[in-house]
């Protein structure tokens, strides 16, 4: 299960973030995250190892460039910057978006491009990704238990 | 100087790519696209070539994978798919983009994340990118003309 | 851990690898290997899993297009081709090279280019390689119980 | 036309190179290259741009991380490290190899791998590779005549 969003973001999302690795761990997925030491990517990464869950982190650096998230289990360097972003996107089965900045944006319109669903749990980005002629291929959730809803729901339907 | 855009647009999209590709090749710039015999970077290509310019195109595949649009003097071929859209962004002084999808977005993300700038040829979209809090680092222009206005403005400023 | 080798290898070799799988993950080390349900990497990849192990596949493809060796735990699609082979060799701590052929030679030169450490578990290789200037940066092994010792006297060094 | 080799090599190497560079330049061939300012990518590219040929260079870094060669026209920047070297192999019609360290040996690897011809200017070289089953997929030369005249001959062949 891939989660992406910012490297800052205020202490709402990160919360709501390390509501999503508690989630994503207790139901046995895989938690797969960019790998840094920021924002979304750490809280979501420590909560999810602290619940039990396997976190993969695929960073943008080689070894020693980035801090790496505590509670990543397995690092995947690749040394290739933003073009890792690439990778999350192919390798899960669903990205969950959480508030971040440009690179958020790469990784869920990379998500969009490759047919990856997403869902966003946060509110305006569905809006604007709209009138880029994506309706219909992002899904709205306003809580952890409504994404964790809406992913079940894809993972279902496969 | 990089231009994107989707490679499934309308009639009017793809006079404007043509537009700005001469009006690139006019002045003396490289033109850098995504080299796909598709949409915008077809229509750009093969206009720039034919007003003399030096045309790369940076494509997703493999030699033989996918066609080249007409124009493309130079094919780097990377056989990495959407991961190539990172280099386009890091090897442009300043990406112009049109309509497209979601390959366009991703590289305008790219693009802001990386600290391209980015000139938006059509509507709408700044305002889409402007809730994820990028305000000030695009640029709106309504034509070819007001495009490479801006460019050389960002030029002219480093 | 890495494991590296040709996808088309004889019933020694492969016997080899499914040794060398097995006494990773008796380790409990990570195995880490190229994904693909052939040669080295799937015999590999099929024998830690039945030990016990965790198994990573970086692929070089996106879901679908390659095959995906039985007993990899975890999938890390790239759609990358043979870059793939540079983030295979920046996340492991050591490589264990077994006979193959162009890409697995490229393998090798990419973690000797990283400074990753080299176990060869294979004979001829070391002397290639030491027309290149690479002398003392390569192991010989003979079996998986002396790749083995090499790669723990590799850890315990750092 | 592709020129792989070391960062840091000889002065026979170097003048090597700059033959090739002149010669590569003098037969309308455009030149590619690693693009580093440093070694046979130095000195083939200062050389080709002077007899007024085109370099593009393919570099493994982002704009301002790595020096640029003198007389490299176009720079295409990767920011994909090691990685970049993929590129080179799948976007030149030929590879002319000389003397270099692992790096050299990683983009000889993955031009055999993806069916790219090489031709090898020095010795020992070929010999190393033959040990790895690649005999027949290389061509030995010992001039920068001897190397133009295996390269028309595969252009030729095609």
């Amino acid at each position: 299960m891939g989660v992406v969003g910012g490297g800052s973001v205020d202490e709402a999302t990160l919360s709501t973030a390390a509501g999503l690795g508690r989630a994503i761990a207790e139901r046995g997925w895989v938690l797969l995250t960019g790998g840094r030491a920021a924002g979304v990517m750490a809280a979501a990464s420590k909560a999810a190892h602290e619940a039990g869950g396997l976190v993969v982190g695929v960073l943008p650096g080689r070894r020693g460039e980035n801090g790496v998230a505590d509670g990543v289990d397995l690092a995947i360097y690749t040394g290739m910057g933003d073009a890792r972003n690439v990778i999350n996107v192919l390798s899960a089965d669903v990205i969950i978006a959480l508030p971040g900045g440009a690179g958020t944006l790469s990784e869920v319109a990379l998500a969009l491009k490759s047919g990856c669903p997403v869902v966003v749990l946060g509110r305006d980005v569905i809006e604007a990704f709209e009138r880029w002629g994506t309706r219909g291929r992002m899904q709205r959730a306003s809580s952890v238990a409504e994404a964790m809803a809406a992913v079940q729901a894809l993972l279902d339907a496969r």
